[in-house]
């Protein structure tokens, strides 16, 4: 695969798999492409959650509005340019405020497949 | 690991290995912290430029300013919550303007030991 930029009109957002709250995300790039890593973007609706146990190491890079991620140590509050590093294994909650949240993501290995 | 939230106030920015431009990086997580990836953040001064073949798949997140992206197949210009990415094996030279950039970068595998 060659060098690629992503821009948010680029992405085609879906609801987050397994969950009904308005957080939508997108890949732009991931097993599809023959690399090692998932990249897309996020878009949390204003005062949602969304809880689950990390299937893969996952990059939240927040670009837009506020987000909180609260595990069994404590919640982290994290706005625009803050990156959030959530490793395998852990469960983690992650709460949009009223301004909503757009993120960037990576994930390493793919996410989509590790769902399945 | 446990989950981890960052800010760019929370990273000790050192040259960028193998070149004096006026191109800064710093890693929040790497290989000293048991996981996959790596995560930093990046800072180029105005008019600097960094040509690499890549060691690993880098995925660079424009937090501020721009950067340019040049290959031989052309050049991509890259604004505030755009992505790179930009993949193993290739080779890029990529230029800031004159108001600078900071970015996010996560990586896989880890940067540091592939270019040892």
């Amino acid at each position: 695969m060659k060098i690629r930029k992503f821009t948010i009109a680029d992405v085609a957002l879906e609801r987050s798999p397994g969950q009904e709250a308005d957080i939508f995300v997108g890949n732009l790039v991931d097993e599809r492409h023959g690399g090692p890593i998932t990249i897309g973007y996020g878009r949390y609706g204003p005062g949602q959650s969304l809880t689950e146990t990390m299937a893969v190491d996952d990059v939240m890079i927040i670009l837009e509005g506020r987000l909180s991620v609260t595990t069994e140590a404590g919640t982290a509050n994290a706005g625009p340019g803050d990156i959030v590093y959530m490793p395998k294994g852990e469960s983690v909650t992650i709460y949009s405020h009223e301004e909503g949240a757009l993120t960037a993501y990576v994930t390493y290995p793919h996410w989509r497949p590790s769902h399945a």
